[in-house]
């Protein structure tokens, strides 16, 4: 096998790893009484990938989790904007994303994805961002406190990745961000191992600030008007995702699953 | 006073006049019951625009009325885009458009817009189309009859602007059409009295076919499940919106005002 053959295998592998460890420990929040629906999608003979839904939970009144990997040859104008797709547009990648939305408002959408991408050049990306509808400073701490322990172990630059997110959440036509960041990153391609071990390390330190964040908010009463102020809020997340989000642009331009890609779509929202 | 001056000033007034009708007849199906809220927005020195809103009624859950008479210049990568606005970007712009999203589920929301542009060339462009979440041929047969009737009064191509309007309307990361149909025009630019008239009976012919339609159905029941059924149905309408409508790239991208262009929303929608 060569050495690329091998980096997908494993990338492709950790990612399904993963999303089977974050279905499991998210059933383990519903106690046991919400399970994930799974469906199977494929891109003739490019690939698929599988979904993970579940609905009306206790807590989680909709989570997504998808794995996918899928190939294929970018449409010539949409090369120049992918790093390494001028020569013949062919790409490979394979990815996990996960998108949570509360049912209990107090408690903040969280959102986590890594990639890893692979034209003729190879690269990790990725990302967690937490988007609450209610402020609260300690979780705000929290949450790049963690972030940036996971960042400095692996010699990352977090500072980078902060502003990245920042920069990348942000919607210019309310002139507001998504919520309160975290990190984002992308053509991380440095050293495939320690790259990948990042990645690996990011994965793991998602589930543990959602059940982190869970446990310290799952009693918290809560009123209809904080419900309301919640489903504002994902109005924006929906704008946000259909107006600028790269990922969802990059799945429907690219044949993705309809269904898969949209999972990110909150149960309900709210336009005033 | 220039003929083009003279054109501009009688769309802007007509369309100040348009809004005025719509909303004083809404007002009226809701029995006067429920008000349009009313709230003006100015893009500095380039004009501005009124827009009427109408939430929680008895038949609207939410319907905006919006006019806006704006000016300015293209940015570059725009340019080539648009009619007559290669040589030096400069556009004025006035219309009206009006998104009614009703309570009962069995009444289909209804779109409707016109506008006169002017780069250096001026055209009109518009339409009206029906969104129901609930298939009734009768009502697709009643709004098609007096769409084509408009048309051919005006010697305008109905079948064209039939096609036009499916073509636009259309979701192709769902392969669903967005409604009904309806007509889209744009680019119209043969006879500028003949082409203001046909505007100006469109938009009675709007009143005409958003009253009728409600008539008919207002005493109609409906079941949780029907509502659900029109939430999801509004989610395609979100996604149509975001993803794909020209008005709302438009407006966000020449710094229109956020809340009149997104009043096309609807106040609820749902993603399963």
């Amino acid at each position: 096998m060569k050495n690329s053959e091998y980096r997908k295998k494993m990338a492709d592998s950790w990612f399904s790893y993963l999303q089977t460890q974050i279905c499991k420990e998210f059933e383990v929040i519903e106690k046991g009484k919400k399970k994930f629906v799974k469906r199977n999608w494929y891109k003739k003979k490019e690939g698929g990938g599988t979904s993970f839904l579940l609905s009306n939970g206790s807590i989680f009144e909709k989570v997504g989790v998808n794995k996918s990997t899928v190939t294929g040859t970018f449409r010539k104008e949409f090369r120049s904007k992918i790093l390494g797709a001028n020569k013949n547009g062919r790409y490979w990648a394979s990815g996990v994303s996960v998108v949570a939305h509360m049912k209990n408002p107090k408690i903040p959408a969280i959102h986590f994805n890594t990639r890893f991408i692979v034209t003729s050049k190879e690269w990790f990306g990725g990302g967690i961002d937490v988007t609450p509808s209610f402020e609260d400073k300690k979780e705000k701490i929290f949450t790049h406190k963690i972030l940036k322990k996971i960042c400095v172990q692996n010699k990352k630059n977090y500072i980078k990745y902060k502003k990245w997110c920042d920069k990348y959440f942000f919607l210019p036509h309310r002139n507001e961000t998504r919520g309160i960041g975290g990190i984002f990153f992308d053509y991380e391609q440095n050293n495939w191992n320690k790259d990948f071990k990042f990645v690996r390390d990011l994965g793991s330190a998602f589930i543990q600030i959602t059940k982190s964040i869970i446990k310290k908010k799952r009693k918290l009463k809560w009123k209809k008007k904080d419900k309301e102020k919640q489903l504002i809020k994902r109005g924006r997340y929906v704008e946000f995702n259909l107006l600028y989000d790269r990922g969802t642009k990059f799945g429907l331009n690219t044949g993705g699953n309809t269904e898969s890609i949209l999972m990110s779509l909150p149960p309900l929202a709210k336009w005033k």
